[in-house]
């Protein structure tokens, strides 16, 4: 981590108060600067013109999946994953001060989130609003004068805001996380329980992948995730990303990457860093 | 398909005008009903329930991903992939009549098509403004009795709500297609040129992917997508979502599916299907 003289500076995607921030905070402590973008790329950006010393961006969510806008982006930009964050998604329900949860009448978020709170929201005969972003929400009941209005976000979004949180855990499935990476521009410095992320082009042919996973397979190299990710630009061709226990600098690593080099049209080493502990 | 008597009714998420709805016209032309559904979940459950013949849903985007979200409905109903439909997703600047581009101000949509426009939106120098759905977003313009405010959606989208398309092709990247499945009680029947999609689950050991992808590279089976997904419940623990060219009633499929079964947990076929070509 960058000296502690001067405040790290964080860039998150969305507004004040939203999950990635949360998730930056959790990662490296309090002490932080965080910078809101408008979009991923926006975030990737800021890191490769040192506008901040990291970014933070969701790449997976227990539920939803795989961010594959985010995939894309590693690839395209020449950063390293620093490292892994895992955040429990709560989700509350948030009002103005005093407002009573039987008058409500409407409720925003992102849609995402109002999924997952469905059954609460049903009970509670509200009409639902998706919006852009959950914290979003928070800033638009901020707005409003009457007090018929909620938003679903997260406690801090609440708090930032000045709200109040009328509800908490009110989503469906608690078994609810969100993997976020954080990207920089320096490498991590080795650590010993690491996992390394991938990505490389394989030939369409059968027998291809098989033939790929191989050199993982003989060393007792233990994937944690894989994913085909269509190609911009070549509808249909894919991308394979890895994801797998071990650290680049280790020889039994060094080893399978250089017998899969064989194997691939292209191959990028994403990064090795530590792995993270389910979140809460 | 079922008879010609009746009209063809299939469900879909979304507005009148949404990309799915266009996607089930091209699939069963122009003479089915449609049934507007606010969620994924709903489409499900309205075939399930024989509220409709058929449900479509997006899958993958060569640009966005995969939509998670409709595997896992996929594995949790026990429905069939009746076939697949590509479209080619083509973006429009869509104003109320007489609207003129220098004089807008604000441009609405769903932020994974603005995002995909932005090059477009930034020239410009409008308000992008995020909203739950494309179509959705021209439903919201029809409402407007000042003609400062413009929608991207599809021109189809814009036709429905009676509005004028200002501009075609807007998209930044033309590569942008969508993968829609068509799901159905009953199985499809027997086409040579068709694609299978299964689901099954490994126990987390080294080399077990490797070992479950030998039958198919044993037989030359061409795989055309993987995809590991976390099981709702049990965060990082994995699903594996293969489609592979073959139809479950050729013999050298049904060996491939014997083989695997024994080295899985689970195991699930969701459909063979006829393959789509590339969409307009």
């Amino acid at each position: 981590m960058p000296k502690k003289s001067k405040k790290i500076k964080v860039s998150f995607q969305g507004e004040k108060g939203a999950f990635s921030e949360m998730a930056a905070i959790k990662f490296f402590g309090e002490k932080i600067e965080t910078l809101p973008c408008e979009s991923f790329y926006e975030v990737f950006e800021s890191v490769k013109k040192e506008k901040s010393n990291f970014g933070i961006v969701p790449i997976e969510n227990s539920l939803g999946g795989t961010i594959g806008e985010n995939y894309d982006l590693l690839l395209k930009f020449n950063l390293k994953i620093y490292g892994e964050q895992i955040l429990r998604i709560k989700l509350c329900l948030i009002g103005k001060k005093g407002t009573k949860i039987e008058n409500l009448k409407k409720v925003y978020s992102h849609w995402q989130a109002l999924s997952q709170c469905r059954e609460f929201l049903q009970k509670l005969k509200v009409k639902a609003i998706p919006v852009y972003d959950t914290a979003g929400a928070v800033k638009i009941l901020k707005r409003k004068t009457k007090k018929d209005s909620g938003a679903v976000a997260s406690e801090w979004a609440g708090k930032i805001y000045g709200m109040e949180i009328l509800k908490r855990g009110i989503e469906t499935n608690k078994k609810n996380f969100t993997r976020f990476l954080v990207i920089s521009k320096t490498e991590r410095n080795f650590t010993k329980e690491s996992k390394t992320s991938i990505v490389f082009g394989l030939k369409h042919l059968p027998g291809a992948l098989y033939e790929a996973l191989k050199p993982f397979a003989k060393r007792k190299i233990n994937l944690t995730k894989i994913e085909s990710r269509p190609i911009i630009g070549k509808p249909w061709e894919y991308h394979f990303y890895l994801d797998f226990i071990g650290n680049i600098k280790e020889e039994k690593i060094k080893k399978a990457l250089e017998d899969l080099k064989k194997k691939t049209t292209f191959i990028k080493i994403l990064g090795s860093y530590p792995i993270a502990k389910n979140g809460n």
